[in-house]
């Protein structure tokens, strides 16, 4: 219950960024709200798809579309404000990645699956989305090239996952407790701009290039 | 079958679409096979995985691929010739894009969707074999760039829906009806240049572009 | 069994240059370890997504992901010494090919599928990882633009189908036959720098552009 109040303010949350990058490519209405369900939805529907669980959640509750609809035409009403509540924003979105990895996670133990499945299926949810919106707007995913984003994802699982196979907790404190728990890692993270360690590959060489880019 | 020659001269046509996009990219007889392959039966393999919908068309009906093939190959041989059969191929397409949203809407319907998500099944088939061609090809998909084309898929479905729905007419009927409706539609919308409002957004505040940016 | 063992060493090599390929974008850790599974798994799940062949291989057999994050972090630790092993790694990538397109039409005749399913099932399984890699990292395919490489894989598909459909041989000897055979003309490609015709299409008119890009 819980879940799914976070999950509707999370897919709202991130719908308006989804249209704000469709914006930034001046896109027209249909590719706005288009961009705004891919980034809202999408990443679920990619963790659906490849588990093989049908049906995708915005087929079952198609009242899914209609909200990132209004939250795509919402932004561009109150795109000259957005830049105000970019910080609201970012909170939101924190909350977005720690409820749509816990939902991900849930998915795959109802499945029958386990820890490795499970945490491929919870940062898919957390972080597809982006990446596809991403795609679209022809950008390289700016997921990994930032701070810590999917790997606050991965340690969430981890969290859960420790919560409800050994602490035997109830579902809604550990669902809660995760929430709380990788939301304030994220705070942390944007506060400090912690980031992973990067790997910078270069080879100049042309034979090399050719070589090895080719599969 | 009126449905169904439609759709396989409309295959063939995203097809050829598809070839051209790929010589654009200077890219070889394969990847100019596979584009016109995605082009063509993309969107309603998209639809078809979204929705769980198997086999998909072209597994069902292989004879589909060697259609893209040979559009793609005879594309290659005629290449020369295609400027001066633009506006044929334009007439194509749009014929093709009111084909493919009536099946992908269609399909929806017959597997007991409601009116949201055939809308969007409708929608998707109609425009995502050219947005993966523009991804494989590394563009910011045009579909939403243009003259009204995602938008006319929409309005087709919800003339399609309120004559299956209301009108009592026989399935014929109301096929014909939206074909010659949309058609006419998106004819109007390229003779006059119509467009959809743009939403243009700009950031250029970079911590702003940073907080936004990254999930 | 043998297919086995190759198609480890296969994904270990894909997703050794998907790690490389993440690196020049300098992607972080996080990254890198997600094109590295992309590169090594993404062909086979497109694959099994389309064939609607559930469960994926990496979700039946989690370890496949264990092995893709230890090859990408091990990528990372002995990057400076991978461009001395350029060219073992071109010969592990051509047995890579060639393992992944008999794996995938293996897969469509299991299924029950014909020759022209199974020769896209084999071509996608073989190709479809390094295009998503590419399309992660923002790059035009390159599959379709160097040396014989997706050709290759339909010609070992023809041989793999003849040989299994008339010449009567037991399944290992077929497997055995297709890799050399396949791999033999994969390293003929390389050392003669073979390449596909290009198709190179020009269409500098602007109305042109304006009205074929729009689908």
């Amino acid at each position: 219950m819980l879940l799914t109040i976070i999950y509707i303010i999370a897919i709202t949350a991130e719908a308006m960024t989804g249209a704000l990058s469709a914006g930034r490519r001046s896109m027209d209405w249909f590719g706005v709200i288009l961009i705004a369900f891919v980034t809202a939805l999408g990443g679920g529907s990619v963790r659906d798809v490849l588990l093989g669980h049908y049906p995708l959640s915005w087929v079952k509750h198609p009242e899914y579309l209609v909200i990132t609809t209004f939250a795509a035409l919402f932004t561009i009403v109150i795109a000259t404000w957005m830049k105000h509540l970019r910080k609201i924003f970012l909170l939101l979105d924190a909350l977005g990645l720690i409820a749509f990895t816990i939902i991900g996670c849930q998915v795959a133990i109802d499945t029958g699956h386990g820890f490795v499945v499970a945490s491929v299926a919870g940062i898919l949810t957390g972080v597809c989305g982006g990446i596809l919106r991403d795609i679209l707007c022809n950008d390289v995913p700016l997921v990994f090239r930032r701070e810590l984003y999917a790997s606050i994802s991965f340690v969430a699982v981890v969290f859960y996952w420790l919560c409800s196979t050994y602490a035997n907790l109830a579902l809604e404190t550990t669902v809660l407790l995760t929430l709380i728990f990788g939301f304030t890692l994220r705070v942390i993270a944007i506060y400090f701009g912690l980031e992973m360690p990067k790997f910078i590959y270069k080879d100049d060489d042309e034979s090399s290039a050719s070589s090895k880019d080719e599969h």
